[in-house]
């Protein structure tokens, strides 16, 4: 599968798009998800994080957080695997990525 | 002084709000301007800080942050100033502010 997203290293991470990534409900809820589930199977979290949106919205949402830096998507036959950049999230910004998932976020559902 | 924004109180906060509010290069710039200065007149801040903006601008910004709880105004006579809301943020999202104010932002000047 062909996937030409650049994703951003650790160096070129960007606070304020960072955060603005992170500033929506649902980006909350799909990376508190994939968090404690470690590297997830994108369709599973679309689906298990109850998430109430379209594949084409998830697909959205997904790429702002790749290309904030937050997640990295890899792909393994015909199924696309999404992490959570945690380590390089802190080596940027200490702290920050585990305050916000901690965070009690209201629920989206 | 009349002035009728409503802040929120820290068991209003809401995070997607508040990582919006500081999604921002100039707004990170008055936060962390205002963190190790204290209190300051709003007027201060916006010479200080180094923000190359109209006073409207300003005021727009110091608006976000205040909704977002992030920043309190008050009035003595016909100065204003504002300050942190860093106890109230801490108290709700613990390490969250003290991890943005600590990150090396880009340069916005």
């Amino acid at each position: 599968m062909i996937d030409d997203l650049a994703e951003p290293s650790a160096a070129e991470f960007d606070l304020p798009r960072v955060l603005a990534a992170l500033a929506d409900r649902h980006r909350l809820a799909i990376v508190q998800f994939v968090d404690p589930h470690g590297e997830s199977w994108c369709s599973r979290v679309m689906q298990d994080a109850g998430l109430e949106m379209s594949k084409s919205t998830f697909s959205h949402h997904l790429r702002i957080l790749r290309l904030a830096g937050i997640v990295t998507k890899r792909h393994e036959g015909t199924k696309g695997y999404m992490g959570l950049r945690k380590d390089d999230l802190d080596s940027r910004f200490p702290g920050l990525i585990g305050s916000i998932l901690s965070a009690d976020v209201e629920a989206v559902r």
